[in-house]
């Protein structure tokens, strides 16, 4: 016997979310399936509202309930620093660190030559145009730290420099917490290089 | 900044499915408030009408599109021997083998005495009703081999046996194409217990 239709369906449209696999996804869908219909309808309920009220911000492009976003429209932030991230997690990540108080930019991904996505595809050039138009004194690159981010801050920082700002990246080094044996060599190379005398 | 409310409650109500831990829950959430409107409603419309369209068969309990379901219905099978399975998903794997030609029942689950999953929870009356009703002459268990599923095949060896019925389990033994080196003593000692004349 074959997976019925209705559930190879399900199965197929839900193993595209993001780190699901076409076992989990089966499963998932039979979880829906045998789901009371209250649930389900919350479940619905909440993606429909969810859509509905999600917007960018069109300042930063930040993906939140309010447009311009909280954020941006504090006036108790720094106008003159900004922090660029990947995506709205990244950003609410950064944004629990007390130290920075500036103001941040979301590109919608990262550059990605094997995948396609150029330039064109994240918000590049409205970065470009915001510092331009901003009087942005500092830029801190907070991409992903694999290869996609990388190629994203390098690109940034060549695009940036040139407009007399100033670029950083956040530090590499050993995750706070983590236990030296189960770092990986790069890491550790970047840390050694990254040491700060006591 | 804090995750906004919608996501908030999207992640809350999607890490519920099973296997999905918070941060998948956030990230899937972050991307189906990006998708495209024509991918949720494709997403949404096959969870409608996958909960229309899928029923429980009256007879086995498989969840599936007929009632009858095509294995009750199909007359070619052996009526006298039944499989009795935990869930839908563990029917289609078990069908898959030629070799078994017999009819199954699904219980919906298995007994937890820690989750309070007792035989009423399940459909273990519905089974001993049919195997009153319908003269099956053997039944082969193949619940799970974990804890849960072991303690359902006891209850169901001992409640079946005195109607006179023949019980059997499927065997142990050393999963086909795995690596001894890699399975664990317990599952090694049932391998040997099991082992067969060359």
């Amino acid at each position: 016997m074959n997976r019925p239709q209705s559930v190879e369906k399900m199965t197929q449209i839900i193993k595209k979310l993001p780190g699901i696999g076409p076992k989990m996804a089966e499963r998932i869908s039979y979880h829906i399936l045998k789901m009371p219909q209250s649930e389900v309808n919350r479940l619905i309920d909440s993606i429909n509202s969810g859509r509905q009220k999600m917007k960018y911000c069109r300042i930063c492009f930040n993906l939140n309930e309010s447009d311009p976003c909280p954020i941006c429209s504090d006036n108790t932030r720094e106008k003159n620093i900004l922090c660029v991230v990947e995506t709205p997690q990244d950003l609410i990540a950064v944004s629990k660190v007390k130290e920075y108080n500036g103001l941040y930019f979301v590109l919608g991904g990262a550059l990605s030559p094997l995948d396609a996505i150029g330039p064109d595809d994240i918000k590049i050039s409205q970065l470009i145009e915001r510092l331009k138009n901003d009087k942005i004194g500092e830029v801190i690159i907070a991409t992903d730290t694999d290869s996609k981010g990388e190629t994203t801050a390098l690109y940034l920082a060549q695009t940036i420099k040139p407009l007399g700002i100033k670029v950083s990246r956040l530090g590499y080094g050993l995750p706070v917490g983590g236990d030296i044996e189960y770092a990986d060599e790069i890491t550790i190379s970047r840390a050694i290089a990254g040491r700060k005398e006591m």
